[in-house]
């Protein structure tokens, strides 16, 4: 009964690999006790989603090991149906040199000119997706 | 220094005409103490978004009137440029007739084949944008 109907539950593994199709996501958490939404490049790595950051409130709150969500999704316009993925879970500081290389390897995942100099790792604890349809809306 | 980089603030006005053109952004609330987060269908009247949808957990928050955000973006995969905006306020449900109509117009606001059986309002008491930059990323 929703504008924006969810149809059906995504596998788990479908999830991820949806996620992995995109450029794009957004990560969700907290700024000053208000909602923040910013839009980020990400990689996929097993069960985490990687980003690269500079100073800022992302990196504050994954230094404060907050709980956050990463959501991503994708509509095709003509077709009018979609997907929507979101991962909730821990966000931390990636530190150590080996994790860094394994969630980085440049063999496998060139970065070209990645600014942030700071990676954060949100773990994949909860991962949820669902497939979308969307309701003509001629205002739009 | 952030891949995905933001460049300028958007003046609160501009913030809406984009807001207004698109049709999908997301609705992020709190579901069980967890972050949640909804690609919906929406409008902007005024300076509120205004969203149709059936029982479930977006109109349990807007029951409680909840502080939630509302974020739409738009990143061009060509230029790798785009912007995002944030809404941040109270959800309220419409209940009232004469807002509903005001909010639904169908001479203004035609909503083909709404399935939204109710109207969820989100005040815009804090909205912010920004012009972003996507660093290239030959991975994604």
């Amino acid at each position: 009964m929703d504008t924006c109907r969810e149809t059906e539950a995504l596998p788990v593994t479908e999830c991820w690999t949806r996620l992995a199709s995109v450029p794009v996501g957004r990560l969700v958490f907290t700024e000053r006790a208000l909602p923040a939404v910013h839009p980020v490049n990400f990689l996929v790595h097993g069960r985490s989603v990687i980003i690269r950051t500079g100073p800022g409130t992302k990196l504050d709150a994954a230094r404060r090991g907050d709980v956050v969500a990463f959501e991503a999704d994708h509509i095709d316009p003509g077709s009018r149906t979609g997907w929507s993925v979101l991962v909730v879970g821990h966000a931390a500081v990636v530190g150590d040199v080996d994790r860094l290389v394994a969630v980085l390897d440049p063999q496998h995942r060139p970065w070209v000119r990645g600014r942030g100099i700071h990676v954060i790792e949100v773990c994949g604890e909860r991962v949820t997706g669902r497939r979308l349809v969307l309701d003509r809306n001629p205002a739009a």
